[in-house]
C-alpha cells in the first residue's frame, strides 16, 4: 500500500491510475499537481485527488510515490523542481510514450538519485481527455511496460510493477530502445501517417467533395488524427530517431507500391496486400 | 416497381439492394447469379434471392433492371456476357469503388447499348462478406453516387436514382473523373496505406513483440488492412491513375514531415498535426 501519492498531471491517465488504486485500497492519500488549476479543482471535486498543493513541489518530501502524467515534453521541468526535495525511498515513475528521452532528462535532473526512477508506459488511453475522463477500470486488461534502469534496485521495480498490478495491468519488461522502437513502428508512425493524410484532404482543391463522401474506412483509419497535436509534437520529437527509421523504411515500401501499381504487377500488389491481410487478420483474433 | 431484377454477385452488397428493394415492396422477382454455387444456393435459403439460374444468362433478357455487384475485375465479363441478350428497357448498373474504368469496359461490351448503364458507388459496405452479411438497412442514410454518361437518357438515371433511394440511401450525381480522384483520396489511399503499414510491422525482425504492443489506434488505423487483397488489388488497378496522383502527392508530404522532424522544427510539426486535427474534429461533427 502506497501511503501517499503525488500525481502530476490529472488528466485521463494520472487521474485513471489515482482512481484505479483508491478502488483496491492501495493508496491512503492522492496529492494532485497540475498547470491548470481548473483542471486541479475539477479532479478535487470529482474525488479523483484527495488535496492539490500546486505552489509547494516542495511537499513531495512527504510522498511515497511519484507518478508522472504529463505531456512528455514538460516533464523535464519537474523533474528538475522535485529533484531537491526527494526522500531517499521514494518511487518516481511516469507513463510518457517514449523511454529514451525521458530517461536522458531524468539522468540529468536526478543526478544521483536516478535509480529512484523506473520508466514506465501504460498502453492505455482514449481520445477524451482530462479528469472527467478518467475512470478505474482504464488499465484493467491491458499491458503497462517498464524500463527498468541499471540503477534501479529490484525493489523500486517491483515496487512500480505492483502499482500497475494493483491497476490491473499486466507488466511487461523492455530495454528502452526496444520500447522506443517497437512503439515507432506500431503507434508513432500511424499517427504521422494519419495526420498527413488528412492534411493531403484538407489541402486539396476539393476537400468539402472529399470530405462529404468520406466513409467508415477513413473514419477509421483518421481517427487518431483527432488526438492532442501537442502530445504528439512532443512524442514524434522524443522518439524522432526511431521515428524517422520507420518512417524511412515506410517511404520505400510506398515508393515500391508505386512501382507495381505503375507496372500494373496485380501479383506483386496482391502478395503485399495478402501478406498484410493475413497479418492483420491474426492479430485481431489474438486480442 | 421493379419487376425482376437480376443481381450478379449475391454478397453482402448485391444482397443487401434485394433485401432492402424487397422489404420496401418496390421489387417482383430477384434473380441471383454467382460464380459460387455455394454462395447462391446460401442467399437463396436465405431468402436473399428468389430464383438462381446460374447456367442461363439469356434468362437477363426479362429483367427490368440488372445489378453489377461483383469485384471490380470481373465485371467486364459479366457485361459481355449479357450484351446480347439485353431488352432495349432493361436498366444496367453497378456498384463499383471505381467508375472511369468500369465506364470504359461497359462501352468495350455494350457499344451502342451504353445508354442503358447507369455507373454507381454506393458508400456502404462493411468488413462481413456473403449473403448472410447481407441486410436491408445496409444503405439506410448512406450515399450513393451515380456519374451518369452522355448517352444515359434522363429516364433511365431516374430510375437508377430511385431504385438507390428506394434501398435508403441518397442519391449523389458526380463527373466519373471527379468521383474516381476522391475516393483515391478518402478510400482508395488509405487502403494502401494501411496494407503498407502491417506489411512493414509483420516484415521486421521483432514483428511479434511490436504486434504484442500495438493497442487501440494500431487496431482503427489497420482495421481496413483486413480487407479483401482481391477486391483492392482490382480497385487500386482499376483507379490506379488516379491513386498514383494521390499516392505521389503523400509521398510529398511525408518527405517534407521527415524533414521537419530531422530538424526537430516543432512548430512546423505542429502546424501540419493541429491543421489535420482540426479538420478531423470538424468532419466528425458533421457526421
Amino acid at each position: 500500500v502506497i501511503g501517499r501519492l503525488a500525481v502530476f498531471g490529472v488528466g485521463l491517465i494520472g487521474g485513471s491510475v489515482a482512481l484505479a488504486l483508491k478502488a483496491k485500497g492501495s493508496v491512503g492519500e492522492v496529492i494532485g499537481f497540475d498547470r491548470s488549476q481548473a483542471v486541479l479543482h475539477e479532479a478535487r471535486s470529482l474525488g479523483v485527488v484527495d488535496s492539490h498543493a500546486p505552489q509547494y513541489v516542495a511537499s513531495v518530501a512527504g510522498c511515497d510515490v511519484i507518478l508522472l502524467a504529463v505531456p512528455v515534453g514538460q516533464s523535464g521541468l519537474i523533474l528538475e523542481a522535485i529533484a531537491p526535495h526527494l526522500a531517499p525511498n521514494t518511487l518516481v515513475t511516469d507513463v510518457g510514450s517514449t523511454k529514451d528521452d525521458i530517461i536522458g532528462t531524468a539522468r540529468r535532473a536526478l543526478g544521483e538519485k536516478i535509480g529512484q526512477f523506473v520508466p514506465g508506459h501504460p498502453l492505455a488511453g482514449g481520445e477524451k481527455h482530462g479528469p472527467k475522463a478518467a475512470h478505474a477500470d482504464l488499465f484493467l486488461g491491458k499491458k503497462t511496460v517498464l524500463t527498468p534502469l541499471a540503477e534501479n534496485t529490484s525493489e523500486f521495480v517491483e515496487r512500480a510493477t505492483h502499482l500497475w498490478e494493483d491497476c490491473g495491468a499486466s507488466v511487461v519488461v523492455l530495454e528502452s530502445a526496444a520500447h522506443d522502437a517497437a512503439l515507432a513502428s506500431v503507434s508513432h508512425l500511424p499517427h504521422l501517417l494519419a495526420y498527413a493524410l488528412v492534411a493531403q484532404v484538407a489541402r486539396s482543391s476539393d476537400a468539402l467533395l472529399k470530405m462529404s463522401l468520406a466513409g467508415s474506412g477513413f473514419r477509421d483509419f483518421t481517427r487518431i488524427a483527432a488526438s492532442s497535436p501537442e502530445m504528439w509534437c512532443d512524442i514524434a520529437l522524443a522518439n524522432r530517431k526511431q521515428l524517422l527509421a520507420e518512417l524511412e523504411a515506410y517511404e520505400g515500401l510506398l515508393a515500391s507500391l508505386r512501382t507495381r501499381l505503375l507496372a500494373e504487377d496485380r501479383d506483386a500488389l496482391f502478395a503485399l496486400f495478402d501478406e498484410a491481410s493475413r497479418t492483420r487478420s491474426d492479430w485481431e483474433s489474438r486480442q
